[in-house]
């Protein structure tokens, strides 16, 4: 039969998965010989049973809590709803990962009407005991029935008014005796029963809530967010209740065994006199500095010391701990790993490896790869954004603060931002057109699109700050008015933006820059020397590949030309190109663009220092360079600038026009029809090596990149084009390098056909954003109006383009990894896009052995730990 | 060393895919004995090799050439470029399949100044052996150099006016000297170079010629229109000449052991005496019919007969001949399997099996099921087009002929239609809504969209003849009109189309209605009796399920219930639906279409006689039902229709409006948003069935499918909406009957985790239009722009929407099939969509143990005899 309950002396720190955190780390403590009042933990399992059987807890479950409530109960000498001497206890969830969204805490279960009258002479205070009485009936009506909080407090005001008094404290016991009465009242009118007596129905009913809180929306939500799957479930912890709150020798309080905003090594916390554990929480009173105990209650305080020198000890690392002080006598009530920002967590990491409690590796995996991200961006003053109050919010698409000024159009936020303006550049959403405007901006701001919108994906690729999604923005471009809530701002009023949480506020708040200090630098050299996979970055400019390199990049994974097309100085002669009818027309405007991308690959050499590139062909659908049919004037503009008509212009928007660009005419599919692109191209890239080379020695071998395989006679048609035109630059040129080239694996055909692509491709580059479109079926750009829905109904459990779907794309990854090495057993094997950046798809992709990932620049530090991460647990679970 | 050259001696006619068919004929006829002019054939081999050697032709294939030559020389006793027994031969080309799209013959190749008097001395005539080196290097010039034929014809023209005679036939020797001269300059001036005067270079010239047409424009489209591999390669046929054109005991012929239109069995053909085979084709002279052969040359003619009769039992199929008779002597210069009409091929092949020449089974594989189209559709009266000249031609999109009035919207269409006028429908292009007019018409012409637009796939759907992308169409909705090339139709104009062609004529063409034969009724038995795999038919409404019945469909594969939605009586209780804003207001409307609903499902089910149907629930995006943005009237009409506003209904359209529709909100993912949408249609199911078994008794077992799936949960969240519903009606009517749940299986992720779907899913249905959309990262609305530079560059071989893409999307298909039968091993699975009529992919179906495939109404005698091959010829390889 299966074991379901562990007293706490039967569990251990190890059995998390089972026992969830507090479970496990009450066990722990129990066995290591603290004091911890006594209680048993309803596993995990227990919870996923209870699921399996249509929320029913099954009857061998049952058994095994009231035989360890026998025991328990036997433990303190108490009973179950005694008159003399009644045994109370706690019930609180413990799910394997600490999840703010689950069940609140039940205290004082166990009080019914024979109870309290026994707590009353056990501790001869009549009040106390009717006070815990109605305050259970409140916390387990709320929290187990759901019974709205707000009614019972109602009750206690028409009381406390009644009595003409002001606070809870003035109530005498027999108001209280009069407040439980109507407290029960309340009870029975909504749900139509008596307030149960019963301990045992009080105890199961809890245990039920708690599994139940398992799948509410808000731990849904949360789980979503921070990758836990639904599949774990939750613990429920039943522990026998010490009162803090039953004199001035009693009392209760949390502390860290470091401090932890700043990781500084010395105890920090807080605590009550006289107070239960929700006092403190609730912010009535204000709770004293952890320090002062040792005036207030020296022993208890040199325990309380040796105690979290023991338990840090105990688990090499900083412990965030809770206690109770009943009559003199100190109870451990949690320990656990303690929450920290990330300038904390590196320096605690850092230290623990200095006091000798750590090695570097292990140190490595206490930093969460993703905190580094708030290291990596500005933020605000401290100070200043005490204060502020935002005006609305939207979604936190990139990380970091932004200051400025508001700009309407891409156009005027790029001439402020040259200016030398501090810019914020406010648009119902962004367009490719936009990039320069983008570029030029501290943070991007948009009524619009999801967290995966163009500006989101964009502006993380930048690392500039950006809010989008903000629906209660009423952008009105033309008039160059921003209204949110009534409140209206004109170009260059000030705003200030928060990335990371999605806040905007009016005014200009000061923000501080990103600081690398000596900890971090410390811990990331410990996480290179661990890891095996390759960091490379994303990059289409020299500021960003220098960015990256600071970062530790150690190449560019991923060069977009089409970002380069954008630029105010060749928009025009990508225009004209598109515009040609034939392909000398096309040839002419390609041989104005050329010095151009070449100069930009050389700048981008340079910038690499040697390291290496790897460039993608033109791959966006050609509309995207081409204004939409409504902007009458920009297309009048752009046809006198380029000497044609309006009319010229507009039908070929028209032709260019698709139902599903994103499937359409894009990627290779445009070398195909138009070779001479692919050539000019090839052209830049190579002349670029060739002349860097010369200038400054570095041995490069360009990697160019064909996107958008999905047969391998279309890569091999486009490479016929590479290798005739790279062979006419070396014979022109008198000279040779070595080059290879490659293709993006980002259409699920190329997967499966892998085998046949790495005949011809000397390396494969997972583009996993359009690989996640193709194998779900659904784009990222409309996906978000039924996402919701999908999440809300537990279809998905985090977002497909955030997180690699290692269950579906990762399986063609893995089918696309095999076949290809079939081939060409060195392969180099890397992966592109959004998800080279996130810490999980990481680990998957060390796991199946790619070479490298690439990811924003300011996403390469968090790739560099998490590479580290994956490569430690692999030796470690070895 | 490899054999690449075989003389006709060393051949047979097995060796086909090696010596091409001609050549492998060429050989049997040697072997078994008849007369033919020796020779030797180049293998399909050289040709491979050709190409793998950058089109040059190997030096130990040279050796084996001349080797074959010399030994042919040696049988005929004469010599290349001899002064006085010249050896002449012909060159031909000869794939493994008849390829009309390659290289025409060269023949009497070997002339040059010194053999042209060898021949002039050896025939007496001087004239002839002129005459013949004029037409060799006209020919020569043109076929293999390139040179323009009429240039040639231009200097004979000139030589006519000077010497002031009209006919060839009065020019002299002299003057046929004086042209062979001038011919001669032209050839130096055209390629700098002289007429090369050595036969062997002249041969040389002319195989590497046959090799190159392989890949000439004509040819790569040509395999592509008949699903040839560009792999195969073409062999050469090198053939002593023997000459028709020496007198009156001369002669040259073709003939069918049967007649090619009919089948009738009696000898067809036509000769000419005294002349070659090109004066045949050329149709200077009127050939006489075969028959009187009988009385010039009785001789002869007997033996003709003889050797078809023979040729005919030995190959046990109707034979096409070519045949050359010198100086009375009789050569059989060709035989091949005879092309015939679809019609004539049942014949054949039914009397073939009661003369005892074939077994039902071997009578089966005879005809092509591709074939039998003709006969499932209207005709032209043969008479009646006759004398018809095209206005215009289009895309041969739906087969079959159509004459009406044109209409130029759906409601035109559907209100002329109603009052019996026979319409033909015409749109810029047609969208979703334009269904019912769609239906009403007899045809439809569109000016824009490919073979895989809507109006395509609509119309082959229906068996509506269609020519659509017709560019040369200008169409005025607003006013009505329609010009062609200058000519302007009015609403109510007559024009009629054939859809096989895609040709396109003013007026009204006489049409005759599809007539099923005895033939054919009898070789469907056959092939019903060898086949395994079932054929069900893709049917929205009784009607189609009716003439879907008639050809022996055994159920529905597909019943696409949006399409009963766009019917006027129902579209606006679908528009309700899609303009609710809460639960309660959808399921109002839905209130409304479920008795509609039901009805027609009840329809369906007494159609189909207790035949099997899957209903797949909504699938399009919702923006479908709605009018476009732009069409302000008919929103107008809708609003005060719903009475609503304008506003709300283009709010909604806007809402709805996605970048990639196709990739957006549609299939599952609408049940998964509304699910009362869903639980609408299970009751009209359910209730539809349990209405029809008490009425008529039949054993209905609904087959409820979910569509798009890409993710367990996905189906699983739905189904419980489905199940639940059942379960209601179940109970409400104090009945149940059996049912099963399945999905399509369109989306590549689920392929690649049909292990898991399958655990709720009883049966998949390969939705492979969508399939080969992800899969190949391409849209079928967009692919058009770049599919013909993909045909051109010869990276598709074939259309990947008409025929499944064995290599990509087929490994998808079989690894959901393994994935599948893993977790359920009696899993039912079938295809549905346009690949489930196409021959290959049907083999492929059978091949990989699908339980039936779905196609169109029209399109299911084909598939049953495509299936049938499939089973007949995986027991011949076993």
């Amino acid at each position: 039969m299966t074991k379901y309950v562990y007293l706490f002396k039967e569990g251990k720190a190890e059995m998390k998965n089972l026992l969830g955190g507090k479970g496990a780390n009450l066990a722990e403590m129990t066995n290591i010989g603290l004091p911890v009042p006594q209680g048993f933990t309803v596993s995990t399992e227990a919870c996923t049973r209870y699921y399996e059987d249509n929320q029913v807890i099954a009857d061998e479950i049952v058994t095994q809590i009231f035989d360890a409530l026998a025991k328990t109960e036997e433990e303190f000498g108490k009973k179950f709803g005694d008159s003399e001497n009644p045994f109370l206890v706690s019930v609180r969830s413990g799910a394997r990962a600490s999840m703010p969204g689950m069940m609140d805490t039940v205290l004082n279960l166990g009080l019914n009407d024979v109870a309290v009258e026994g707590m009353a002479k056990q501790t001869g205070n009549v009040r106390f005991a009717y006070d815990s009485y109605r305050r259970f009936i409140q916390m387990f009506s709320d929290v187990v029935m759901e019974i709205k909080k707000s009614n019972f407090d109602v009750i206690l005001d028409e009381v406390k008014k009644a009595k003409g008094v002001t606070a809870d404290t003035d109530l005498t016991a027999d108001d209280m005796k009069d407040v439980v009465a109507k407290f029960k009242a309340l009870y029975l009118q909504e749900k139509g029963e008596e307030f149960p007596q019963d301990p045992k129905v009080q105890l199961m009913e809890s245990i039920k809530a708690v599994f139940r809180s398992w799948d509410n929306p808000r731990a849904i939500y949360y789980r979503r967010m921070n990758d836990i799957p639904g599949s774990w479930g939750t613990a429920v912890n039943v522990q026998g209740m010490v009162f803090g709150n039953m004199g001035d020798d009693c009392g209760t309080g949390v502390a860290f065994t470091r401090d932890p905003s700043t990781g500084e090594a010395k105890l920090y916390g807080e605590y009550l006199i006289n107070a239960q554990g929700e006092d403190v929480v609730a912010g009535i009173r204000t709770p004293l500095p952890i320090y002062t105990l040792e005036q207030a209650m020296p022993a208890v305080y040199k325990e309380f010391c040796d105690f979290a020198t023991l338990l840090e000890k105990h688990y090499c690392d900083m412990q965030d701990m809770e206690f109770t002080i009943e009559h003199g006598k100190l109870f451990m009530l949690q320990t656990r790993n303690g929450k920290r920002t990330a300038a904390a967590a590196l320096k605690i990491a850092v230290d623990l490896v200095d006091e000798g409690m750590l090695t570097p590796e292990q140190a490595v995996l206490k930093v969460e790869p993703k905190q580094l991200d708030t290291l990596l961006h500005p933020n605000f003053d401290a100070d200043a954004i005490k204060a502020a109050k935002p005006v609305a919010k939207g979604l936190p698409a990139s990380p970091g603060a932004a200051a400025g000024k508001v700009y309407f159009t891409a156009a005027d936020a790029a001439a402020a931002g040259k200016a030398g303006l501090p810019v914020i550049l406010v648009r119902e959403e962004t367009t490719p057109e936009d990039i320069e405007g983008m570029d030029y901006s501290k943070g991007i701001l948009t009524a619009r699109g999801g967290m995966t919108s163009h500006a989101a994906v964009v502006a993380r690729g930048m690392g500039r700050a950006a809010v989008v999604g903000c629906h209660e923005l009423e952008i009105d471009e033309h008039n160059k008015t921003l209204t949110v809530n009534g409140k209206v701002f004109v170009e260059g009023d000030n705003v200030s933006l928060d990335g990371s949480t999605g806040c905007i506020y009016a005014g200009d708040i000061a923000t501080v820059e990103a600081a690398v200090t000596g900890d971090f630098a410390r811990l990331m050299e410990w996480a290179d020397a661990a890891r095996t996979l390759k960091v490379r970055t994303n990059a289409d400019n020299p500021r960003d590949t220098k960015q990256a390199v600071e970062y530790g990049a150690e190449g560019i994974g991923l060069c977009r030309t089409e970002h380069m097309f954008f630029e105010a100085d060749r928009i025009k002669s990508v225009r004209e190109m598109i515009l040609a009818d034939t392909v000398e027309q096309r040839e002419k405007a390609l041989a104005k663009l050329l010095p151009i991308q070449q100069g930009d690959f050389e700048a981008m050499y340079k910038a690499l220092e040697g390291r290496p590139m790897t460039v993608r062909y033109l791959d966006p659908p050609l509309h995207e360079f081409l204004p939409q049919k409504s902007m009458v004037a920009e297309i009048a503009e752009i046809a006198s600038e380029l000497g044609t008509t309006s009319e010229a212009i507009i039908k070929k928007i028209d032709q260019l026009h698709e139902f599903n660009p994103m499937m359409g005419h894009r990627g290779c599919r445009l070398a195909v029809t138009y070779p001479e692109i692919a050539a000019m191209q090839t052209r830049a890239v190579i002349q670029a090596a060739i002349a860097v080379k010369k200038e400054c020695g570095y041995d490069i071998v360009p990697e160019i990149m064909i996107p958008l395989v999905c047969e391998i006679k279309e890569l091999q048609y486009v490479k016929k084009t590479v290798v005739e035109t790279i062979e006419k630059v070396f014979a022109e040129q008198n000279t040779t390098i070595e080059y290879s080239i490659g293709t993006m694996i980002e259409i699920p055909r190329a997967c499966v056909t892998a085998d046949e692509i790495a005949t011809e491709a000397e390396f494969f580059s997972f583009g996993t954003n359009d690989l996640t479109q193709m194998t779900f079926g659904f784009s990222r750009d409309d996906a978000g109006t039924f996402l919701d829905s999908y999440y809300n109904a537990q279809i998905f459990e985090s977002d497909p383009f955030a997180r690699l779907d290692q269950n579906g794309v990762g399986k063609l990854v893995k089918m696309a990894v095999k076949l290809g090495r079939e081939t060409r057993p060195d392969i180099k094997l890397g992966i592109c896009g959004e998800h080279g950046g996130d810490p999980s798809t990481i680990e998957f992709c060390h796991n199946v052995g790619l070479s490298y990932v690439s990811c924003s620049p300011f996403r390469v530090p968090i790739a560099r730990l998490a590479a580290a991460h994956a490569a430690i647990n692999e030796k470690n679970s070895k």
